[in-house]
């Protein structure tokens, strides 16, 4: 089969290796029918994280149950299933705090972008859409597919934040998980939505996805007009999807005294400015995404027509041409690609 | 009129000044039955915080009003009141969220240490005890002293924590403001309560405070006695009441993923572990205390017995002796220094 792997700084291969097959018994294997790359593999991309040459890359997926091993008894070859980036028991007392990216046996989904891959703590991890043996719609794809990941994080940042009804959210980060994060905070009942972003597609997506106002200023002077558009009093929640020391200070600086900065960007550089956060009593909560603790939950929105999230998507190619799909979103071309295994 | 001044590193006077007067319409001046000196006060006998020498210090006090302006129209000449050691007009937008140490009119008390003291935004700020005109029992004066800050700085710390009914709590800092914080926790129907301190009085005052268990150790060998305590869990509410950076690395090592270190320590050095955090969801709230809005809750279960932070004050000197207060706590032979301006 074919799995992505990185070599290094920009080297993306698409290379034959042997299937995966079930190691524990907790495991099941599955037929990729829809992946992608998140912008947190930008981070390996890019040689800012440390990899070792040859691993296998991508962590979100969604497709077919082809095996499960013996402890694996809610799932079976043929059904359909959203498998969570971070994987996870589902029973240990961090998953029973709904903390399931804290599991004590849980990890990271390891080689999404491939024909088939090996999810561990399967029976825990993963969520069967439909029936057993029930296929959804071609067209619903790639709106499950963000639910692996970048639907659920930007949904993690809302509720880490304390986004509510009639809440003022400010979203700093116009990558997709920002635009879930927008969406997400519309489906939380917030009265006001400011998108942070400064081009011109992504604007549009935010708009789609409920942002009430777009900030195309950054630093001091988007600060400024955020501050501008509260009145003076800041955001009463703020969403970090970025993970830079710059994108923290703004969140820092238009949140309102007593609110929470949700963060689900990966820190990289960043300082946090403790002084600000202890003089305004600004919190800051959020970090890798429980996902299968809301996955049930968004699972219904999307298929019941709720939130689509699908149009975070705006690049789709063939699993050959994965290594052009990461040069795309590194190049900023495209906000997120979607990966097909089956497309020629 | 005397009032407690500071000159410089470990130089603190009690000087002759002119009697306070009103200044604005919103003040109130009042003559001083007890006032203290507080943890924060010694960043700046240390040194460690810039200071104007002969600056008035002191921001904790109660007494009776003795003159006001002419918008202060709750409260007259011969009330006896508690007052916050942030001010606050108790009606902006700040305020109406909570965050009264936030507030647009909000100032510190400064020259609580005195015979006399202005207090400004009055009207928002004071919260009297009793009707008008009476006096509180001798006895209470201590235990209503606290609340001017250090009841309700830990009673923060407990909120920001998310400590509710069940939980388990640990508490980093012995000073008064972490034994309150004990005292907090216990009221808020926390179930399990650490206290981390090596002080065998301080160790007395934390169990008579609701403690169920006392963490002598520091550092790596303080968090795995923790853990040990909570079967390698972690904590479920984290009060950092300390301000270093050590105090702040022990509480986010010892909190459960998902759950939330309140801070009210000033934050002097501290550089807050973000990868830590991110990775275990371990969320950071907390700030200067909005005393003025727990300030009537915790005035109740004060005077109807429910809690008695009194002990915290371990010596008392008349205000004649204010210098060798501070030096009683720099020296860490005093938890906390209650000051009378009236005993010889």
């Amino acid at each position: 089969m074919r799995v992505t792997t990185i070599h290094g700084p920009h080297d993306i291969r698409l290379e034959d290796r042997p299937d995966p097959v079930i190691q524990e018994p907790t495991d099941a294997v599955l037929r990729v029918l829809a992946a992608c790359v998140c912008g947190s593999d930008l981070w390996s991309y890019r040689g800012e994280n440390p990899i070792r040459p040859g691993q296998p890359i991508g962590h979100e997926a969604i497709g077919v149950v082809e095996a499960v091993g013996p402890e694996v008894r809610s799932f079976g070859p043929g059904d359909f299933v959203v498998v969570p980036f971070c994987t996870c028991d589902n029973t240990c007392v961090h998953c029973r705090h709904g903390m399931q990216s804290a599991c004590e046996h849980g990890g990271i989904v390891s080689g999404g972008q491939a024909d088939l891959v090996r999810v561990s703590q399967a029976e825990g991890s993963m969520v069967r859409v439909g029936d057993r043996g029930e296929q959804p719609e071609a067209s619903m794809l790639p709106a499950l597919l963000a639910l692996s990941d970048v639907m659920a994080t930007g949904w993690h940042a809302c509720v880490a934040a304390g986004v509510g009804p009639g809440s003022t959210v400010a979203v700093v980060g116009d990558g997709a998980v920002g635009l879930c994060g927008v969406l997400a905070a519309r489906q939380l009942g917030a009265e006001r939505i400011v998108a942070m972003s400064r081009h011109e597609p992504r604007q549009r997506i935010a708009e789609k996805f409920g942002a009430t106002d777009v900030v195309p200023e950054r630093g001091e002077q988007g600060v400024a007009r955020v501050l501008d558009l509260t009145d003076g009093v800041g955001t009463d929640a703020t969403l970090e999807c970025v993970g830079t020391g710059a994108a923290m200070d703004t969140a820092f600086e238009i949140a309102r005294p007593g609110s929470t900065v949700g963060f689900v960007g990966v820190p990289h550089g960043v300082e946090l400015p403790v002084r600000t956060m202890f003089s305004k009593n600004v919190g800051l909560a959020g970090g890798v995404a429980p996902v299968r603790r809301y996955l049930p939950e968004l699972l219904g929105l999307v298929l019941d027509g709720s939130i689509d999230p699908s149009p975070v998507f705006d690049l789709r190619l063939p699993l050959s041409e994965v290594a052009e799909g990461y040069r795309a979103m590194d190049e900023r071309r495209a906000i997120k690609v979607y990966l097909d295994p089956e497309e020629a």
